[in-house]
């Protein structure tokens, strides 16, 4: 294994010390991959590709029997377990044989159904906040290295689409250039479907891209990312298409912008994630808009395009140095649209890097 | 709703019935498209676009204010629950709301962290085999006409490959022009990320597309479906690049194309799915190869491109008319390659109907 897997395996047996586990099952697959580098994807949602299971001193990747050849190659022999017939009964002898006596779990990733298979002979721990996810909010170097060629890619589109006539095109024919753009280009490919939302479509916040034409002098919001090295971006444009732009749109814009650079202004090591969420329900409310603002104001981006923190109204967390995070205030109006303006940050110790 | 789907619903109802629950929670996400058109698709497999709940009498759709517009527009509002700031508190007071006693659920969705919150005041039973899975196996007529044209395309884009120079290429890049050959065309896009797998690589089943490239005289197998109308398709051929076959290539592709024969001659109504398996295991055995088939025979094809029956050495199901499989037999022998041979199948009353 790469010394940055190994050094992130050691960050989580420090985890497991400071919880009493002496185990700890991985399922998720962005943590799975977060850990050894093995499959960042699941096959289906429903179907694994793999766990792993990190104890005090060693570390097990077990999968099926079309990841035997990959596993073995991220790992030496003896750490990898093939599971064959009957995955549930097999990965429970398997644990038991480890010796781990209590095996801390993913409470939101691990089904009722696998929960039910191990609890009769293993004794299990549940976590609610996944331990790999706490790790995994804070980025190391390269990690933010990929960030920003993710996220300077996904700025070039924006720009690039500002040069372009869009007026004609089907939402879904403008969201496939996009994802060429992306594809031909530095990027593994898109970090999520991108919306894009024309006319009163804009006012669904995760709008599915449709047949529905970009019509001239009317709202033309775009939420897109791409993937690059593993990583993704996120940002989000508000575009008005024509000349005759509508004083509600220019007036609802610049709200949504300034509440954006309310939360930019105070982004530092140290702030709450409510506190950020709070500021601009309050500075929206002194136009009587909270009640359109109807999400959070932004989440966490790395191996998955929404991660820990969440910068929603139970933001208890505290912002620390190198968490990056998506600013993304907008306002809603269902049969009219909605405007959107969402910027990537890397948490500084004393304020934002906006990327 | 349309009719399409309260049929459904009511094929439910039924099953509630038979198994002594009044209501069952609908969490999967494409249980929850079939059963109301509702998102296909969660965000990312940790966060939830909605569930539905299915009593005796009544449907419900609980989502977040993101997809509430969609929501509403798919169901009357009173059927529309949005949960807002804490998900799992507000789902449990929901559900208590309904007056269920007995609610179903999917064992092998539902995470640890959902059934706890839910057990504590709701009277819970798991459905390790979930009862909208058992409706989803044998397919209707729109279903499979939109299997049968995202079989069509991924045919002719077989054929087509067969008529290009792939040789220089890389993996990745033919799996690039794979997807545009699908999206350009009917598709809505792929089904999967398609496997080009070169040379050796071949003799990984699940193998990631990479920077190899393809050479001349060497195998390449790919493994691509394409999603039309929300439908998958899913098939594998194995090629060799050259003139020069080699005669290993040529005698095991017989064996695998043979193997998939018996397999094919023996569908119909009734047969068990692990009848298949054994019979392609034990044909392989003959040659001494049935440790080079590492995986199960197959698996049916739907709104996912796995979904039940397995056709695995567990497959204890009768297979029944309509239900759509795949027969992919294959050989593999690391370092050296492999060789898959796959085609999708409509059960008949008395036989196969490859498509």
């Amino acid at each position: 294994m790469e010394r940055v897997f190994e050094k992130r395996v050691e960050n989580l047996r420090r985890k497991l010390k400071e919880n009493d586990i002496d185990g700890y099952l991985v399922l998720y697959a962005p943590n799975r991959f977060y850990l050894t580098g093995f499959e960042l994807f699941d096959p289906q949602c429903n179907e694994s590709a793999g766990c792993v299971i990190v104890s005090e001193k060693d570390l097990w990747l077990c999968t099926d029997s079309r990841y035997e050849e990959i596993a073995k190659s991220i790992l030496d022999e003896k750490s990898v377990f093939i599971y064959k017939k009957n995955r549930l009964k097999e990965l429970r002898e398997f644990i038991k044989s480890t010796g781990i006596k209590n095996l801390g779990f993913e409470a939101g990733v691990v089904t009722y159904e696998l929960y039910d298979a191990l609890r009769k002979e293993i004794s299990l721990k549940p976590f609610v906040k996944g331990l790999v996810e706490e790790l995994r909010k804070v980025k190391d170097e390269k990690e933010i290295s990929a960030i920003k060629r993710a996220a300077s890619l996904n700025r070039k589109l924006f720009e690039t689409i500002e040069g372009i006539e869009v007026v004609k095109y089907k939402e879904k024919e403008l969201a496939w250039e996009i994802e060429k753009f992306f594809k031909e280009r530095d990027a593994q490919g898109l970090a999520f479907s991108p919306i894009v939302a024309a006319g009163p479509n804009s006012a669904i916040p995760h709008h599915r891209s449709s047949d529905k034409k970009i019509d001239k002098e009317s709202i033309l919001l775009i939420d897109s990312g791409c993937r690059v090295n593993d990583y993704c971006s996120d940002h989000t444009r508000t575009f008005w298409i024509g000349e005759k732009k509508s004083k509600k749109f220019l007036e609802l814009l610049d709200i949504v912008k300034e509440a954006q650079q309310i939360a930019l202004n105070h982004i530092k090591e140290g702030i709450k994630a409510k506190e950020l969420y709070n500021m601009v329900v309050e500075f929206f409310e002194k136009y009587g808009l909270s009640k359109n603002f109807t999400h959070s104001l932004g989440h966490g981006v790395g191996l998955e395009v929404h991660e820990e923190p969440s910068l929603g109204i139970q933001g208890e967390e505290e912002l620390k140095e190198n968490m990056v995070i998506t600013v993304e205030p907008g306002l809603y109006f269902p049969g009219w649209g909605g405007i959107r303006w969402e910027d990537m940050v890397i948490v500084k110790k004393d304020g934002a890097e906006v990327i």
